[in-house]
């Protein structure tokens, strides 16, 4: 089969020819890919910034936002069979650990990340496990929902966590409507009845939140702190869900509170660096956000098969990966981009 | 009556002569004072520190951890009586907002704070509110109980918000087990089946700890991370609250949690400084605490009066005050000192 | 001023001619009424089935479902003034217990309940508390919202504690689609992601129902459980809400139920008679349903304020009180009749 | 191998002899029994109560509590290996559906219960899976701990949802004072700070009872609801746990609760018969307990490895597995019956 390869750092991803996968161990599902995210995790990779922290050896195969066909299982697996329409859980988990067995199956002590410590899905088929795939319904497409097994997940995860304390009369600012925040609105829209706050750089993105959810928009300007007090009757949201997590985003996320407020960190960059006075006196709290966990792919597959979370994507053949490189390097890609072989 | 009163930031306190208080509002409780806590707090108003917070007009009467009899009540007061043991909330809350009507009254959106901005209880008497005030227990004094108002009242609220999630699988790390360290030591016993580690730079408060329910105890010497790392099999505790919020406590303390670990800030004076990165990929938590509730108080109180909470106390005089003043300021208190009028 | 009172058990109502009551308390609030719901439970007051339970002296004037305009505040009433377009919570609080004081106002130990216990709102004037009126939005009006103060505050509360909950991949079903079902159903909508199945009777309620969110509708002819069950894979839903409580309600909401579901109870009548093996070995929950908190009155109101909840009200002037009873009575009232004077 | 078969229901049991069990599945593991409790449960399977819930086939090895040490284990099995001392969760569920991935074992959709619907402990040896084997602490004894893995496990379970809402204002009456409540007043000791009330027919249960935790002890003699409503002060408790849920104890559990309070029925036999308007009005929750999950497990034997949940046992050779269960049928075992082979 043909394989998109990290062969070193810095240099760029080569086509290659590998043998198809077989199932090895009692679980192991084969999954023919019918659609691979790109992201910006695989411009970081290229980068070597996770080099150290994957331990991976070279060459190996990138891709870790994965959807298809199942093509084969293991001699134990009886959830799934041949020809199943699946999206891919971007962890291969244990089962068996206290995280696990707690629902909460991201922090496995023993997990595999196809992608980024094993090989991906810029390929035509991906080995990954029982326990990561999830059927998806038929009104569904592997190349219109893979995106969603990881940008989607994780916009899902900090938002479903956010939601058990949102009321109707709760105020959640969202600050970045790109494409995690543009899931994100839609998952509050639906799992929610707080008034939402849209807070982005870009004009447009603002204009489009405003379309799919967002009850106002918010430029950001240099004001934005100011006019979510002003939207929130000066004394600030419930909760913040910040996707950026850079360029002075945290500091301004964490001023948009009110009193015993909740500032839920998605996206990174940048140290938060705020007074223990200031979180002691208001009471704030700073939630990290990882992506969902397979409990929560399934729910928001639940949302994807009602029409209640859509995104958009642009879809390169496998043989054009480079173009979808360059053009997410770039700024080209609107939505999310897909290799599909 | 006597009352001990801020005449001046960096000058001595004084005692003056003022007429007893009166109650003037339907739902005011005037308290004859039994006891008076004296707080680190009480030295920063000397110093200045809360002036510009505060806007307090000097002279005022300071003590803000106060417990004694009701001495008189409005006249829409039906939920005391003269003569009633009681224990003083520190603030003085509205009823009518949001907050108050969650139990959350520490966020009242109107409240006082008698000795930080109107008068308090270094005094024979002191204005507070029907809603502040929690009958006791036959079995507990005034004076032996003062300092569980603001102090205890502060440990025992961050220790019942972890509490919601410990198992008896579960690591606690208690940073500092000086006075709130103490306390919540007794309450994680009382309320918790999880294990408790206890960090703290002076042997001899952690050997006290091990007394009164830690069952593991660490000497802050430079090794305390690794420490707690080796008590926790190498991953981390579920929980670390720190009561000291200062000297590098807020680096360690969240280097002492594992994955999805939770870390209380209590204690303040520095920066929490970390990584976005650092939040999201272990998906922590920094959860910030004040003071507890009214419900909270009550909680507290009854703990005390089946003898789960014992707080050691230094009693003097009101007419000693300056001494108590002293004692606190050269590290002479061991426990609270009380003022008894 | 008007006001329409008892006179006697299994006797007609009767209009008299009484002072308008003027605050005593320095927390009463003096209501202009502007609509009171006409409800079944006046028809049952009227039968006597409250006389034992209430103790009301008679005659006294009935109506517990009230909107208007402060008319008059007491001494102490900061959060009102007169003009003011308020909805008026059923019940009045002391704001001094422990339930009060834990955001339950509902199960205040000291609670009065106009209409039932003491005068209510069929009249020109009603006495309340602070504690009891909800500022409502300007583009709201109060006849067109009187009844959200009692029916609708009801199926809120119901919902919202369902919706903790559930999520994506949920089902909840709705057993009657009249009046509180079919806020029930509005209000999930706006609080939860869950699909919703609603069953009734009358194949018109059950048509209404699909037309403002209900996902599923189940005409009730006797196959309803079997119904229900197809709708859920076989295995049942994970949460019932059952706003009929009598004709075979309850072991029919407990038949449709999946293993570890949620019955809530908030229509009553009949007894539940379940054996204590199907609760255990299916390891059920039973959850009985009072009306809602000041807190929730206030999200309630949040939701009618951007349009999520519409109550459709057939309105009579208080002068033709006798006909609006004699209509519910007959079943020939749409939605909810409201008196207005 | 020896192993105790039932022959045919209304006979008695018989020893035979079987090949040890081999592991076949990739994750099967064979546990050298070190004790099997003696449970009720295995008499009513006798009376054939089981047979068609069951569908099991005769004959078969029963015994559900088991404990002892890794024989072997299948291909794919690493979390334990040959020698491990463990104790059994009583169920072996699949790990991929949805109940399983939320850490709600219990409700696995594909499980099965040795002892009950396939070949269980009473025997040398017993196959069951990695996902159902917890190693124990080095102090702790197979046989001593056993009759945690069901009877404990059940107890824990049920105090453990409960803890989640008591506080040390609270009160928590545990009806049924035998094997069950025995392990649930101890669990209750160790996980919240409630106070507890426990009822039970026989003095010397309830004697015993206030030895190891329980605040106040009431001789059931016909005036316990009486009794229980007087320890608090006229208004019922909070929480009620009933671990007899026969003989009128649901009627008597639901009249000790307060308003808003929580039935908890563990013990089962009679129908649960009350009113809604009685549930309704009271707001009161009726909460079905199952078996506790494998996290649960874990949980109580940490508990059981510091020596805070203890049972009494009476230890009989497995030859002798007659006598065990003609002294369970005849009321002569003090705490639980463990054959040990």
């Amino acid at each position: 089969m043909r394989a998109v390869q990290v062969v070193g750092y810095h240099e760029k991803l080569q086509m290659t020819e590998l043998p198809v996968p077989e199932p090895t161990g009692p679980f192991d599902v084969i999954v023919r890919i019918g659609g691979a995210g790109v992201c910006r995790t695989d411009l970081h990779i290229l980068e070597g910034q996770w080099a150290e922290k994957s331990q991976v050896t070279l060459p190996y195969t990138i891709g870790h936002e994965n959807a298809g066909w199942v093509h084969a299982v293991g001699s134990a697996v009886t959830t799934v069979a041949e020809g199943d329409k699946v999206i891919v859980h971007p962890l291969i988990t244990c089962g068996f650990c206290r995280a696990c067995r707690s629902g909460d199956d991201v922090h496995c002590e023993q997990n595999q990340f196809p992608g980024i410590d094993t090989h991906g899905g810029y390929a035509e088929y991906l080995r990954t496990s029982a326990r990561s795939v999830v059927k998806i319904d038929d009104s569904l497409e592997p190349a219109d929902v893979a995106a969603l097994a990881d940008a989607g997940l994780t916009a899902y995860h900090a938002v479903a966590k956010a939601s058990r304390t949102l009321t109707p009369r709760d105020r959640v600012v969202v600050i970045g409507a790109g494409g995690l925040g543009h899931i994100g609105i839609q998952v509050l829209t639906a799992l929610t009845p707080a008034e939402i706050v849209v807070v982005d750089r870009n004009p447009d993105a603002v204009a489009l939140a405003e379309t799919i959810g967002a009850h106002h928009g918010v430029v950001a300007d240099g004001g934005q702190v100011e006019a979510v007090r002003d939207l929130t009757g000066g004394v600030g949201a419930e909760v913040v869900i910040d996707f950026v997590g850079e360029g002075g985003a945290t500091a301004e996320g964490v001023a948009m509170l009110r009193q015993a407020g909740d500032y839920y960190v998605v996206g990174y960059g940048e140290n938060i660096d705020v007074p223990t006075i200031d979180i002691v006196s208001a009471e704030l709290n700073i939630v990290g956000n990882l992506v969902g966990s397979y409990n929560d792919l399934c729910d928001l597959m639940a949302l994807a098969a009602r029409g209640a979370v859509v995104l958009h994507t642009a879809k390169y053949a496998l043989d054009d990966f480079q173009s979808a490189i360059d053009d997410l390097d770039a700024g080209r890609v609107r939505g999310r981009a897909i290799l599909t072989p």
